[in-house]
């Protein structure tokens, strides 16, 4: 079996030799840095659940390309089931993580490229596709962790890649070299770069024939030479410095974006996945918007479990489990968070064979799973917040119970039925305090609206797929019309 | 084949010789009565898509009973995907009527009473099951439409059936004779009673011992001695009696309901599928209300597509199709419309099978779908008629367009590119004027809040399915508890 | 006292003598004919009010032409008490009528032409400013009704009024005659103009040069030669001409609109208060869109407060005003409609003096009033049939009670613990039909969201008066920057 | 003048020697500890505004005790335009510091005292007003903070105070003493404690004549022996620690919250306002609660000025402000933000005279405008956090952009069109972090549900505040009925 554990892949990470920076200081090991660590266990758990004896069956899965199992992250779905478990995968990870575990975008990504290559070469006759399931069958069978890299940095954003004045906003071919091509560029808010060990970049937008030297797709190892991580701050990131930590909230996960800058970097040309062939940049990127999309109706909504757990679980023990306001608003929150699965769901059902033979998700409903997603998880953090109390905002640090002068105080009135109640009631506020307005607000707030793209992509999306003349065909025949 | 066709069926109606009432006045053939017709006709749109040529490969099914298609409307579902292309078939109704066509109650009923009666002949060796299907296979064969009767007019809220003073505000048996049971009480909202040719009554909450007499399901044709149906009033109903008909909106189609009053009514012992079996009684209402709330995921949003597509057309015709915020509340609408549709696909998808065979769909997606009809509809309405403009309630009737005297000021100055077109115009905001404070709100709106369920019921539902116990595990888990 | 009593403003109206057509039929009596009549009381509810041992502290102020007192509605506001009056005493109207009583178009028309008229004749030295006092000391000593009449027609929504093919798109000055002019055109949705004594038109928006004969503001009697009033249908509005009126819902009350269609109509010189001053145009448009805006923060609430009342009442009656979640959905109701009436009272409150000696509201405040009305009311509404429960659109005929045959089983089973009680329950449904989804509606949802203009033009004017400048300044500032 | 200078009033923080812990140390000087510094500053810019050639015009006011002019945030306010102009200042101060100030609770405390101790003597004859007036006369006229101090610890939900196993969960008296009291206990979610020279100390709810001893109010200095201070933890608080302070976000200014310990103080016998007239309890939370109910009408709707003009600051150098969606929802963020306000001013404009001449807001208004601030804060940063891009939780640190190695990075790929406007845009993105995840969002987010008490405590008053009755008897009118 190709699949590795969880130690192996932490053991992988830490061998990487990648460069990273993390508040202006280089680091050398990204599974021991304080800051760093959380992003990498949480990558590291899709590795556990796959391990004999955890969830396997949900987490392992026959490889299309060989006869093994292999993590069900890098796998290419060929069923409506395939994309049903998938979800299903994403929002048990987001239930035992409570943060962004960061391995779907590459698998999205990997599902989007194995198709587009493929109508790549049935157009041109060219040889992308065999070349990129060279590739993927080098992730499966050493169970890799490839980074989706999409997001240039824009510069002026209203004009195209090849009107801006700075080539280099959009990464881009700056020489055909012996074997290869040097490229040059940044992508912004890397999900889990850092926690990879190849970096698979591909366009961030539609483009016409003048920006064909941006219809680049590729993928390279996070070693390579020209790679910089640059690492994001993160509300009260630094929690994971002090002593104890006991305010971090979450005690073991947490998301992680860097910027990457690829300065002058070597691509060698079996790596190259599409060159030139500017007029699937739009449809590679749709592909990957749509699976990336639905994917956020599971991984949030396992996010959403958390925070409702930790809602309910802070009612009882403060007492207040049984109002009625209370009850009415878990179950707002509640349904809230299963109204998001069932459209990443839904999308997952509808989904469709391409023509390589992967299935795409439903397009229309996974734009629809994703809109909610910008919009609920707001509310239900606010539910969260109203359940919680104002002791969220102004409690003490955990360490203040065992201080020798104000320990006494703090255990007495920020108390509970027992000792052991109270501090299950200052862990869990300090859990909801890191998931809405803390490291974890990063993934499950603003992320929601974000990653995946914007709402407003989804709203151009939903109009376009939505078949509005056969609407209108209904309506006017009701009125005797046509 | 057994199916009927729409003229078969509509004469069917005609002969079926049952006691109905329309403001006062008892009525001989609801086909023709112009208040009726609609209903009638929106009912017979169930048979005429099963017709060859028609959209027959998703509204026949094979029954499992005998060896012949019958209407999907009478099959016992037995696959997930025989629960999805229920949720399909009852879009694409609603898309092709923009109303209530009532005859998915029955549906549900049959395929829970079809669950149930199994279950209560496992616990108690009884018969039910064989009852039932013989009743079933007589619906299938002859294509026969039965009506779901469940709510009773419950009197005194604070009390059970059996402290009610009166003791018929539960529809109870009040004497055991030769061959059957003698019952009385009444069933309020009956949709599509007056259309069907048969009641299957069940009772309208769970039960305790003391209420055992009020434990009766069975089913009688609707033309039996005893019941009487009074025809609910619905907004601008008597417009279907203006001559010409020009300000209906709603051309063809409309929904129904009535109160039904069985007075002293004679039940054959082999129509009867629970008698006493009052434990069974909250099992069966949870059965049926899942499927129904399903539902309501699959007729409202086909009857937001005619919303939709009415308000799209409209736009264009008054030139504002193109304004940013009418595109994007257009696609607000959409959004919320496929949002309530996933919900039903994916509470479809997650559906189960139960002890009979026939399978049960997932009752918390279920409940999730239904609450969120509660809401959306009122929603996607308002934008509807942002978007429609005020001339929605302060334009002439459609009559004076051609008035010696007053036609031509209407004509040119409610107008459009062309007479034509204008015509058109007129005619959509009638139309949307049907669905969102007409006959067509009835169902689009007010059924949306209460059929199947109030919302209220909804929110315990989901509260109870929810497992909040796995959820509270997740949030100490990562606080680092238990 | 130059104040009309109710029955003298009745008579009056009797015997105007315009021309109004209601579904096809030229109707010479509007206050007896069964449609018409209710909007006529209603606008004569705001003399009764007026009557001494009537709330005449607040329907009667002294005129500041003349020392006397006159009906608040022909006031000209010098205060910001007089603006906060007006707030409230459109409340009242709103919570004794539960519909639209038609006479604050007319006098937010009245108080913005004040206002404008001066600014003309300061810039240009003009006499319309005088003119418009006179017609003011008409109104207000006869006590008689103007209606206002903005909208236009507007043919092609993409063209300019001088644009149109037809240019009698936009009501415009055919001729100059001696004495006077004449015009053609129609103005659209005019409120309470066939229970009006006069009709005072305004331009339908801001004007370019090239539009100048479009820059027409006058008064003429409603009974002028040329004039046609047709009438608007409205949902369920022939329940009127019912026998027994018993579902009409709302038992006295009903609001009107018309098409008002002005066909070569002579307009003397003395009743004209603008012809030419293009640029006038917007800023009269803007004054009285504000002014009408934040009425709307005081009719709605008043309409509001009946709904939330009736279904206070209901929820008593059947029992269910207990339960938490009624209770919650009626303060939410309260909630809601309370926030609509303080944006009203705010933007009163900083009302402001123009340079006439009038006052405007803040248009700001207004702005946002009313687009806080053109959502709320729909949310009231789900929440107020949410309470009542599906018998709302499912319920017989009120006669149907006293039925031979059938009156027996609707008493029965749609009961309470009386037949009084069970009776007004019945009666408490019909009120909350008519104001949902019934003649009400019109009023309380379509016009909510349309009159005084459509949300995005409320959108456009709040970032307009928003003075972002001076926001960004405050961020700017708080980052060390400027 | 008795008004003190931003910096006298820094001065006599530093001097004031009173017990605070921050994270388990003992501070000195909370003007110069980096963490507590801010909300120190903050709280001094209600003086600075105060300070001649500022805005002293609102700021400052005559006292009605003395003649002269003192501090607005120390004055009792004497009629409705007192009330607006306090909600005017607030707005002020919240644009000005984009958080909690923390002088308006002790504001609002100081005019509820003042009207409750004039009643209390009333019925019991008693001199409570007499020394509460004294010592306003002290605050007055020596420009003090007092901060109020009201939530208990509270133990137990489910028992009242003198049912709690451990007493001092609700402060009280515990023992009498020559000259004074002994009171023990703690309270919680104290605003700007540690920067406030007087503690003013109230019950947390309505008491009955079992909890006698908890009816306790009084004044007492921050420095009094046996007080303790322990400081609330915030997100990202420590990045005040970082060398730099480059990623602050708010450059000068923070909220404060601490748990105040009582741990056996004496109260001197003139300081006490009440004490066991627990008859008045209910009462004076209710006056509290209502005057600070309206503050966050003024105080938030600052503090979300600066948001909406961050973000409106930024569309404009990513180049999105012409965006429609971008503009629309800037609109929306106005409209919200304003509809708080106006529920502010419009309870202040229906404030009504209390028996001691003092002006109490209008209670159901005041609540009106609460319950929509614990809501509409979390729309707006939903809508910020969408335009502001998902570069806001990705981003580097600052500093970063002067890094050897990284920094060109930095600055070429998170660019603007000049180094300058890159910069701007890095420092607006963090204000926008701070006041939505950060430091801020404690104030903006969390202590708009919980701040003035919880969203189920203001739909409480606003039902019972409704006048439902009147309500029904209109709906009943329109019925024919009573």
């Amino acid at each position: 079996m190709p699949q590795k554990t969880r130690d192996e892949y932490l053991s992988s990470l830490k061998k990487l030799g990648h460069r990273v920076f993390i508040r202006g200081e280089q680091i050398t090991d990204v599974v021991e840095h304080p800051i760093s660590r959380p992003p990498a266990v949480a990558m590291a758990e899709t590795f556990r659940q796959a391990e004999p004896g955890q969830k396997e069956e949900l987490f392992s899965v026959r490889s299309h390309l060989f006869n093994d199992s292999i993590n069900r992250f890098a796998h290419i779905q060929h069923s409506t089931e395939d994309l049903i478990n998938k979800i299903t995968m994403l929002r048990e990870m987001g239930r035992g993580t409570a943060c962004c575990f960061q391995r779907c975008a590459g698998l999205d990504c990997m599902n989007s490229l194995y198709s587009v290559t493929y109508e790549i070469d049935e157009e041109f006759g060219s040889h992308r596709h065999e070349r990129f399931v060279e590739f993927l069958e080098y992730i499966q069978s050493n169970d890799i962790v490839p980074a989706a890299c999409m997001t240039d940095a824009k510069g002026d954003r209203s004009f195209s890649p090849s009107e801006q004045i700075d080539k280099d906003q959009y990464l881009h071919v700056v020489e055909e070299v012996a074997g290869g091509v040097i490229v040059r560029g940044a992508k912004l808010h890397i999900t889990g770069g850092v926690n990879s060990h190849e970096l698979i970049v591909l366009p961030t937008r539609a483009l016409k024939e003048e920006d064909k030297e941006y219809a680049i797709a590729f993928a390279v190892p996070s070693n390579t030479k020209g790679i910089t991580f640059i690492y994001g701050r993160q509300p009260s990131d630094t929690r994971r410095l002090e002593e104890g930590r006991s305010d971090v909230g979450n005690l073991y996960y947490g998301g992680s974006e860097a910027l990457v800058v690829f300065d002058n970097v070597f691509v060698p040309e079996e790596r190259i996945f599409m060159k030139g062939e500017y007029s699937y940049a739009g449809r590679l990127i749709e592909l990957f918007a749509a699976h990336h999309r639905a994917s956020y109706g599971g991984c949030k909504v396992g996010v959403g479990d958390v925070l409702i757990g930790a809602t309910a679980a802070l009612a009882e023990l403060q007492g207040t489990a049984n109002a009625s306001h209370v009850k009415d608003k878990l179950a707002e929150m509640i349904h809230l968070n299963e109204t998001l699965h069932a459209a990443a769901l839904a999308s997952a059902l509808k989904g469709q064979r391409t023509p390589s033979g992967a299935y795409g998700i439903d397009p229309l409903l996974a734009n629809v799973c994703k809109l909610n997603v910008t919009r609920f998880p707001f509310e239900i953090t606010r539910l969260a917040q109203d359940i919680a109390g104002g002791l969220l905002v102004t409690m003490p640090s955990l360490d203040d119970r065992q201080h020798p002068e104000i320990g006494a105080y703090v255990r007495k009135y920020i108390g509970c039925k027992s000792e052991e109640e109270a501090e299950k009631r200052m862990q869990l506020l300090r859990l909801i305090e890191n998931m809405t307005m803390g490291a974890g607000a990063v993934s499950y707030l603003t992320e929601s609206i974000h990653g995946a793209g914007s709402p407003q992509a989804q709203k151009i999306m939903i109009t376009r797929l939505a078949d509005l003349e056969s609407k209108k065909a209904c309506a006017y025949h009701l009125c005797g019309i046509g």
